[in-house]
C-alpha cells in the first residue's frame, strides 16, 4: 500500500514536493496544506487533492504515514518548528526543508523529538542525492582517493535579500556543508571570515575553513552576490582528487600517479540518470526518502536525516561565532 | 650598455636565471659563483663566462650591476641571506629566488638593507609574471570585476622531501600568497588548519583563511601531496568573477549579469606571449627585472619587490602561528 502523505507549506517549494509525491509509484499524496487558503486552495485544485488550513486538522483527519514541511519563515526556516513538531508528536515520518530551523537550540529539539517518537526524521539536503555526487562518495568509501587529506567547496548564487545579517550563512549553507560531511564526516573546528557587499546589511561573503575529526582540513566559500549558480567541491586523498562541478554536471578523477584523468557527466535527455535541471535534484532526494520509509529504515539511517540538518546547522553557528569573536571554535 | 649581471647558486634554478640574462638583449652575463667547484666549472663553461668559488671575490672583481640569488640551503631559503646581504652591501641590485629567506627575521634585514643602500631588491615571484595574469590584474585595476568580494587560491605540487615541519608553507606558499596580494592587496588577518599526509613529517597540507585590509576575504589550499601541478585562482567582485587557471594556460571571466562569458588562452606556439612550459615564467619575471633596471624605476616600485617577498613570509609566519595556537593572528 502507498504511503499516504501531505505537504504542509505551499509556495514553490512545497508545490515541488507535492509533484514528486504525486508523480511516486509508492506514495500517495493525499492533501496539502497552507495556513493562507488561496495558496492552499490554488495547490490542493491544481493536484486533485484534498486541503487544510491548519496542521492539527490536517493531522487528525488523515491518517497519514508522513509529511513535508516546506513552510518558510524568518531566514527560511523559521516556521519550520512548529508544523515539524507537531507532525512528530503525532506519530509521523518527517521530510522537513533546510535550515532545519533558523535556530539551532529548536532544531536540537526537533532532532530530539524524532528520536523519542521513534519516527524518521529527513532534511531535504538536495544537494548530495545526485548520480555524480553519489559515484563520487563511492570513491571515498571504496579508498579510490586513498586517505583523504582536504576539502575545498564553492556554493554562491544571487540573492538579494535582506531578512538579516546572517541569512546567507544560515539559508544557503545547510546544502554545502552536508555535503563536505558527506564526504570527509563530522567537523570539529571551525574558523570564519565574512564581509558584506557594499551596501548590503547582509554577510553575503563567507569563508570558512573546517578542521574535519579525522584530520582533513578544508574550506567553504560562500556568496549571495554572483549572478550565476556556482557550486564546486574537491576532495584530494593520498591517491588522487576528484572535482564535482555543479549539483550534477561534470565529475572528475585526477589519480595521483599517471595520465589517466576520468570524467563523467549529467547522462544525455532520456538515459538513465539524468537530471533537467537543479529541480531534478528535488526528485532524487525525495524519491529517496519515500524508498526508504517504505523499506522500513530505522531512523537512525536515513540519509541526509534532521541530525545531518542539524550537524550543518551547528557549523553555521560555530561560524558566526567565530566570525563574531575572531577566535577558532570547537564543536 | 648592458647591464652587468651574475648568478649565485649555479643548481638548476641558478642555471635558469643565467641562460635568462644570456639570451637577454640589455644584460651581459659576466660571470657565476657556486662554492662548489664543480658545479660553478660546468655553468661557466657552459655558459662561456667567469668562474667565482666565493661571492666577496666575485663583488670584489667584476664591477657588476645587479645579480642573482639562487642558492638553495634548509627549506629552500636558509643560503639567500649571506649572498643577499653581502650584494646589497656592496650596492648591486639583487633579484633573490623565493622565498627570500625561511627566516622572517632575516628577510626583514635584506628589506631593510636594500632600503638603506638604496638598491633595489626583487623576489622571483614570477607565478604573477604571466600574460593571462598580467590581463587579470588590468580587470582589477580598471573595475571590469566592480569591488572585489572574496579571492580563493589552489596550489599544490608533488614534493616528498621532509626537511622540517613547514618546509612546505615556506617553500611553496610564497608564490601563492603573493598572486592573492597581488589581486587583492594587503592581508590583515590570518587563520590556518593543517594536516600531515600518513606518514609524512611535514605539514604537507594545509587551509588558510585569509582577511585582506580592504575586507576582502580569501583562502589558500595548498599541499605537497599531489601528482600534478595545480594551480587555480578565482577573485569576485560586485560586477563579476575571474578564474585563473594553471600559472597560464587559461583566463576565464564570468559578468554577474548576462552570459558573455570571456576566455583567454595561452596563446599558441610562435605568437606573442606564448608560454612553452613553465620555465618560460623566469623569462617573464627576470625580463621584467631587467628593464626595470636599465629605466631606473625607483626601489620602492620594483613589481615583485623584496617587500612583497617579505610580505608573503610574513602571512607564512602568520599562518603558522595560527595553526600552532589555535588563534587567529593579526599581521
Amino acid at each position: 500500500m502507498a504511503l499516504r502523505v501531505a505537504v504542509i507549506g505551499m509556495r514553490g517549494i512545497g508545490n515541488t514536493h507535492a509533484n514528486v509525491y504525486n508523480e511516486h509509484a509508492a506514495a500517495s499524496l493525499v492533501a496539502v496544506c497552507d495556513m493562507v487558503k488561496e495558496r492552499a486552495d490554488e495547490s490542493a485544485q491544481r493536484l486533485g487533492v484534498k486541503v487544510y488550513y491548519s496542521v492539527s486538522s490536517l493531522l487528525e483527519n488523515e491518517g497519514l504515514d508522513a509529511v513535508s514541511v516546506a513552510t518558510g519563515g524568518f531566514e527560511n526556516g523559521g516556521a519550520h518548528f512548529e508544523p515539524t513538531m507537531q507532525a512528530l508528536e503525532a506519530g509521523l515520518h518527517v521530510l522537513c526543508e533546510k535550515p532545519l530551523s533558523n535556530d539551532v537550540a529548536r532544531a536540537r529539539e526537533m532532532v530530539n523529538k524524532a528520536k523519542e517518537k521513534k519516527v524518521c526524521l529527513g532534511t531535504n539536503l538536495n544537494h548530495r542525492f545526485t548520480p555524480l555526487a553519489l559515484q563520487a562518495k563511492k570513491w571515498v568509501t571504496n579508498g579510490k582517493l586513498g586517505d583523504l587529506l582536504f576539502i575545498n567547496m564553492a556554493l554562491w548564487i544571487e540573492n538579494p535579500n535582506e531578512t538579516s545579517p546572517f541569512f546567507h550563512l544560515r539559508a544557503l549553507h545547510p546544502h554545502s556543508l552536508d555535503v563536505m560531511m558527506y564526504f570527509c564526516g563530522e567537523v570539529e573546528k571551525v574558523h570564519a571570515f565574512a564581509m558584506r557587499a557594499p551596501g548590503r546589511q547582509n554577510w553575503s561573503n563567507a569563508s570558512i575553513n573546517l578542521k574535519f575529526k579525522s584530520g582533513v582540513v578544508g574550506h567553504l566559500s560562500g556568496s549571495y552576490d554572483a549572478g550565476r549558480l556556482n557550486e564546486r567541491c574537491e576532495v584530494a586523498g593520498t591517491n588522487g582528487q576528484f572535482v564535482l562541478d555543479g549539483v550534477f554536471e561534470k565529475l572528475t578523477f585526477f589519480p595521483r600517479q599517471g595520465d589517466e584523468i576520468e570524467e563523467y557527466f549529467n547522462p544525455p535527455p532520456g538515459a538513465e540518470g539524468h537530471m533537467d535541471s537543479f529541480a531534478d535534484t528535488f526528485s532524487t532526494r525525495i524519491g529517496a526518502w519515500i524508498q526508504q520509509l517504505v523499506d522500513g529504515v530505522s531512523p537512525d539511517e536515513i540519509d541526509a536525516s534532521g541530525a545531518a540538518g542539524l550537524a550543518a546547522q551547528e557549523i553555521i553557528e560555530a561560524a558566526i561565532k567565530s566570525f563574531q569573536t575572531d577566535t577558532v571554535v570547537t564543536l
